[in-house]
């Protein structure tokens, strides 16, 4: 077993990578890609091209995403779609051959919100990993609105749509960043107070963002959510919300 | 006023630079750097470094970062610095009248833990700005120990030290991530089931890292770091600690 490397570009904007994930895809003996699949094809597409707009010439194999079996239980359908993608990346660096390290291209950052390096360690032997750090949602969003992510000496939540929905406001908190929510979860709080900062597709051509009191902007998100929604068939969000600011 | 970017170059290692980044630097119409001081020199090296690096022909202009005055409150004492040091940007950029947008090399990333933001906003008329992304401690950190930023859906509280020591474990939190820690806060957790990822000089020829159960990992981070700071004259370091994880 050789090298693995996890490589983070950004999320969508091919200028987020970094001049250590460019070298490292330069470096590389091996891309694997997942195939373009019918839907989300621009995110298959983007990722070819970063690998031709980096100068990489390393061969590329694709592979094909397993399905996964939605009549299963929730955690038991994960695991096993992990190991599954586990078993598929090994066939395919049996398949090619490589005489050194083999790269992958991670959506963001690798350490955030994603399942490649649960993945990895899943591969049997154990490859040695490399992770290539890459620009997060959370800085895209932060970044578009020109907004700091914390107040002076503040504390953060990270957390997802799901948890503020049965959790509600975590306790403490000043600010809360949100990512993984296809619910617009922020409705559920009281709005009273709220101040929200959000973005969709954030550094693509597509990128649409909103920000506010929550009492206010909340409805205007949705509605600009779903518009966006509809005119491109899927959409990518996030959002930071902090107490008392504006 | 012109336009001012806030360009975020990573933590110590040069190619954490984005390409955003790199064509940001290469297109500003003045790049503006603090003077290189007695402390840290390294670090105001860096930036001549990244700028050499990247190509850029942009006119550098110097300019010297005012002294804190300790006589004052902590919170007075900042408002007062902040303010200084917007006129000292604000005079670097009447003296060199830039003919486009003005640059600044922000540490990481912006938004994280970064003043700049609210230096900018001190500047009247306000100018137009650009944030930069730029890879962060905490990203740089969870790389180097190939580890995730979190658990599978779960949360993650971003905090200071200082928070830490004050306020303890916060409520409901399963990993936090520290910064801004002078003081290995994390000594005054009950350290059963608790796993930490800890990292001095991220990203820099001197990188330490030390990880594992809290119990037997947080001496040797206290020794690890003093011996490190001993070295070096100073230190910068973060850390992630997770509930029973290892
Ligand atoms: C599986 S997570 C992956 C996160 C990624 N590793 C990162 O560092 O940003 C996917 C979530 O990230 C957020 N996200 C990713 N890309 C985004 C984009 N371009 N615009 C808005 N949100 C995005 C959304 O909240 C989405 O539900
Ligand atoms: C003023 S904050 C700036 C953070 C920066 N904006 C970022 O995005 O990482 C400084 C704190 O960041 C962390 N830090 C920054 N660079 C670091 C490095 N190279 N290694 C370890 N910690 C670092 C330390 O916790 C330090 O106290």
């Amino acid at each position: 077993m050789t090298e693995l490397w996890l490589v983070g570009i950004g999320t969508g904007n091919p200028d987020h990578l970094t001049l250590e994930g460019r070298a490292a895809l330069r470096d590389a003996a091996l891309v694997m890609v997942p195939r373009k699949g019918a839907e989300k094809s621009d995110l298959a597409e983007l990722r070819h091209q970063i690998l031709a707009a980096c100068g990489s010439t390393a061969p590329v194999a694709e592979f094909d995403m397993p399905l996964r079996d939605d009549s299963l239980p929730y955690a038991e359908r994960v695991a096993r779609w992990h190991d599954e993608i586990a078993a598929i990346w090994a066939a395919t660096m049996a398949a090619a051959q490589p005489r050194g390290p083999v790269a992958l291209l991670v959506w963001g950052d690798p350490g955030l919100y994603d399942s490649t390096l649960r993945i990895a360690d899943r591969l049997v032997p154990r490859p040695r990993l490399r992770v290539v750090p890459g620009i997060t949602a959370l800085q895209a969003l932060t970044a578009a609105h020109a907004v700091p992510f914390n107040t002076v000496n503040g504390a953060v939540t990270v957390t997802t749509g799901r948890r503020l929905r049965d959790h509600g406001w975590p306790e403490g908190a000043e600010t809360v960043a949100v990512m993984l929510d296809g619910d617009c979860s922020f409705q559920r709080l009281p709005p009273e107070g709220l101040h929200i900062w959000w973005g969709g597709f954030l550094g693509m051509p597509e990128q649409v963002l909103e920000a506010g009191p929550l009492a206010e902007a909340g409805p205007r998100i949705v509605a600009t959510r779903a518009a966006a929604r509809a005119r491109h068939g899927w959409i990518m969000d996030t959002y930071l919300i902090r107490k008392g600011a504006g």
